[in-house]
């Protein structure tokens, strides 16, 4: 058996997610195990770093399998890209020591969120920016996202009520504006379940003056999700990397 | 009755390219003219820069209408964009002189053709780029493109044959490389039928080493269709820009 690393691309638009649910379902893991499986004459599962939500995408999201093949890497790269739909490709692929494991090694991720922040259409990045068209305070939205940043309980900005893990993440918020967009740059050491989207959602109603950017530290002291703002749409949010050791 | 300008942009995988030709058709001036008839309650024709074929998009394109209407220019762009498919989008609009036309004033047009050469997909560009996995000598295609330059009668580089026209145009080709794509930029005073299509197609054809540069010239002199390379797929070419005085 050996051990593979891919590195996948997909446009998350009419996918239910990262996740297999079903055998029959509409989702990445789904449709790149199917394909193994029907390669290697069994069923293959595979570990992706990441869950990404249905309508979420990205440009590096990581997964690892065993298998037994007399295939070269790039054997298999082109044979799942052959099979794959257009709206997922695999970019990269390495054989790994045995013991890599996508999701448990992963130290750390960057997701980045788009928001459009003016109402002039664009069609070319209509799939992968959220629009919003409100005059933001960008300095406010600054002030909060550096409050964020650093180690933190997040357990205020998470729609999983009821976890009882650790809720403690080391992150890194950055905001770059440009004529027609913010976008936000989440660097983190993981990510609860909608974080990134909350933390998002909660940001611009900082800039739209709901928010002063102190009563950030108030948010995450309270661990209350009702306290935190808005789950932005899935579709502004891009998985960009996964990082290693 | 006032004139405007509009500035269009659409992603042209699912039309049949921009000029009507019946009433119900999906192309992309059939769109705009029957948003603007209905706003206006009377039939409305447009007058678009460039007739752009089918899967061929635009960020750029250029057309201009004469109304009457009490509606804003902002107005006008709005119920536009609220009525259009998400692939088409007006990005500006102004109301200009009662003579100004979109074809007949146009001074030059920049198209771009985007070749993409390796053979790892790419899910976010996969509309826009045409795939073709050679080593190219790119070096032989500048020097080609260099010598298609100019002020040339480019009858060898259209389909329309039997145009009894004038088929004299001066344009300029520039070659950018990326480490996954070709980028052709032309920019000339006009474009025969398929011209940047044709002319991309016999550049990948001196890249491939079928042709020597210099007989860009005997094809030129030989005004036969037949004597230049393929014509490229639709998908990968773009109006970017047109230009007035």
């Amino acid at each position: 058996m050996k051990n593979y690393k891919i590195i996948i691309q997909y446009e998350g638009t009419r996918f239910q997610g990262w996740q297999r649910q079903t055998s029959t379902d509409n989702t990445i893991q789904g449709k790149i195990e199917a394909i193994l499986s029907k390669m290697c004459g069994e069923p293959i599962e595979i570990n992706g770093a990441g869950r990404t939500d249905a309508g979420v995408h990205a440009k590096g999201q990581v997964a690892n399998f065993k298998i037994d093949t007399e295939k070269s890497t790039k054997e298999i790269m082109d044979y799942l890209n052959m099979y794959l739909p257009e709206d997922i490709a695999v970019v990269a692929i390495e054989e790994v020591d045995e013991r890599f494991h996508a999701r448990l090694n992963a130290r750390g991720k960057h997701y980045q969120y788009r928001l459009r922040t003016i109402g002039i259409p664009d069609v070319f990045s209509r799939r992968y920016v959220h629009v919003q068209e409100d005059v933001l305070d960008v300095e406010a939205m600054r002030k909060a996202a550096k409050l964020l940043s650093g180690k933190h309980d997040f357990k205020a900005f998470t729609s999983n009520h009821r976890t009882k893990k650790n809720t403690e993440r080391t992150i890194s918020i950055e905001i770059k504006e440009t004529p027609e967009e913010l976008i936000f740059d989440y660097t983190g050491d993981g990510f609860l379940y909608h974080m990134v989207r909350i933390l998002t959602g909660t940001l611009i109603e900082v800039g739209t003056g709901k928010w002063a950017p102190e009563s950030m530290k108030e948010i995450l002291a309270s661990k209350e999700r009702s306290n935190a703002g808005t789950l932005v749409p899935a579709k502004g949010l891009t998985l960009i990397e996964v990082f290693y050791k």
